[in-house]
């Protein structure tokens, strides 16, 4: 299988690019990784939202090109399906991709309020309602599906597409010092433990701070 | 195979309930409608997104319950193969995907400019920079799908889960008075004479105007 290429930006701010990359991570796909600088026009636009849609992440693999996180992680599911990207149960694959959807189109306040920036940490942050109202559906979220399959990971024994897609969400909640629970905390935990989360908050920590001035997230 | 309940909302503004409906109808599922009404809270919040995320329109069926549009679509896929709503080539069903979930998450300021309204037509609409980019976008990824897959459906000889997503924006070129080339005006009308397009459009256009009052769409 010929190696693919997965173009992402930012791994401080780059909230899409954790989530594809996190995925292509988890299907076992051996690949390389183009980032887009963050000067970059158009990569400027998509930081600050100014684009009608996002292109970036995108994966390159076997002469397919696939855009939008959602699309790069039903093309993994369907490449490499020993990595059980989605569940095998179809009542838990529905509800998987449905939560999957709620955090692809929703969570503007979340994401407006409190963007994606691994480095920092804010004690005591004020959240403000509407952003509150998006932090309370994800614990609501998170806690119905630990108590629903058990853990450790959102849909049980291993992790799924919904767990890359609300890793960025892991990142914020621990950022921006939001209280958990004792089953959201250690889910949090968990998720900040895998290897691979692990090489990209390093990455993350090691990336040079030229995009500063950038006060948007994506 | 037991009746299937699609929970909807207003067809005269509602462009989510519009695209699952279309989907459902397009899978060929038995299902019977449950709208709810304009005036209730978590509708109304939907509506106006204020909302953390939607979770209308939403299908209950052999005892799986699926909300978010795209997930819907993928149960779909996944419970009525015969319908072909994701082409079976794998680098058009990539494509199908990308574009799906770029309408999914994408074109802010198209929905908050050019709500969905099948009722009105405004000759002459002005539409505004960040409205005009997404329009741009819009005719962008139709042209290059009608060019691939040759149309007379942006996949190809029949409609696709990319077709359901993009007919509420056909329906808003029209309301909205927007230019169109040739390939993409012919590619409108063709989904407003889809059986299922104008089944919706008699019933948005008996609706009641309750709900006149809200400004926003989703």
């Amino acid at each position: 299988m010929p190696k693919a290429v997965l173009t992402i930006s930012s791994k401080n701010y780059g909230a899409w690019a954790l989530r594809g990359w996190l995925m292509t991570k988890l299907a076992g796909l051996d690949f390389s990784e183009k980032v887009i600088p963050a000067d970059d026009p158009a990569m400027k636009a998509e930081m600050l939202l100014l684009s009608s849609s996002m292109l970036v992440p995108s994966l390159l693999h076997d002469g397919i090109k696939v855009w939008d996180t959602l699309a790069i992680g039903e093309y993994l599911n369907e490449t490499c399906p020993k990595a059980q990207l989605l569940p095998a149960d179809a009542k838990a694959r529905a509800h998987c991709r449905a939560i999957c959807g709620e955090m692809h189109s929703g969570f503007a306040s979340l994401r407006g309020s409190l963007p994606m920036n691994i480095k920092a940490h804010f004690p005591n942050f004020k959240v403000w309602s509407r952003a509150q109202a998006d932090i309370d559906r994800v614990k609501e979220i998170w806690t119905e599906c630990l108590a629903t399959y058990k853990g450790p990971y959102l849909f049980g024994k291993q992790p799924t597409l919904a767990d890359a897609m609300y890793a960025p969400v892991v990142t914020r909640f621990l950022s921006y010092d939001i209280a958990l629970d004792k089953a959201c905390a250690a889910y949090a935990k968990r998720i900040m433990e895998l290897p691979a989360m692990q090489e990209w908050v390093a990455a993350a920590k090691a990336e040079p701070d030229e995009i500063d001035e950038l006060d948007a997230e994506f």
